[in-house]
């Protein structure tokens, strides 16, 4: 039987979860998973969540108002699409996503369908709106079952 | 003032959390910071406590046995450093220290020391005999101020 103790490990699928403004440990949780995904040829999942409890009822019931949300976040997400491609890695997906809950969102949809065998957060990235306190990578690291690291 | 914003990130000091047992994701977690520190040239220290908590009052009396499980738990650090030279790793450092409580020996003693800027640990490494539920990466990541990743 091969003896794998000893091999390289590195991750093929990484996501990355971002959210909409730029703290400075999204920043480096970016530049991180850019860098491995560009260095071990990994796809990558650049992921973000629009939450419903973003969506104020007086939103809701404005369709455009919610439209522009939404434009507003995929645009976010394809900036940093862009800016991986243009740093070099080669298989890069933005991913938006919606729902009430962000863990839910990112464990739940997100995940079984990117597959990703690596989540990359910035930890003061949580998502304040959703009232759960405390980095979202966090919670992720306990409940996901692929590996987590957390980018400070 | 230069952007940064889009430059590759990598960590240079990387820290490996084992506790004596193989589990799988110690194995994993190993293989991980391997990969890492060979191929960006950083530095690999791996650590482990031996806690006071394993000791018995029988064995603190005496010093034979302490001294047993010392040198044990030091064979244990040393083999997986002799592991990591042969993978590749240039700059290994084998650690062993002891205390009461795993969590802060690591993150008074052995961090300050080290000073790594990611610590690995394997999801099921849990230093059971703590009596402190969950794996110990968990609480890293929630209790450090440096990146963490939990490898499953």
């Amino acid at each position: 039987m091969a003896d794998e103790s000893n091999d390289p490990l590195f991750f093929r699928r990484i996501l990355i979860t971002i959210d909409e403004d730029d703290r400075p440990s999204t920043t480096r949780a970016f530049r991180f998973a850019m860098t491995l995904a560009k260095d071990y040829g990994a796809h990558l999942g650049i992921a973000s969540v629009l939450e419903s409890n973003d969506i104020s009822i007086y939103e809701s019931l404005m369709p455009d108002k919610l439209n522009e949300k939404r434009d507003h976040l995929r645009q976010v997400v394809r900036d940093y699409a862009k800016r991986a491609e243009a740093f070099g890695v080669e298989q890069v997906r933005p991913i938006v996503a919606e729902g009430g809950d962000v863990d839910d969102v990112i464990l739940q949809k997100i995940v079984p369908d990117f597959q990703p065998d690596l989540i990359v957060c910035g930890a003061d990235v949580d998502f304040a709106s959703h009232g759960k306190p405390g980095a979202i990578g966090l919670r992720l690291g306990k409940k996901a079952d692929v590996s987590v690291i957390v980018i400070r």
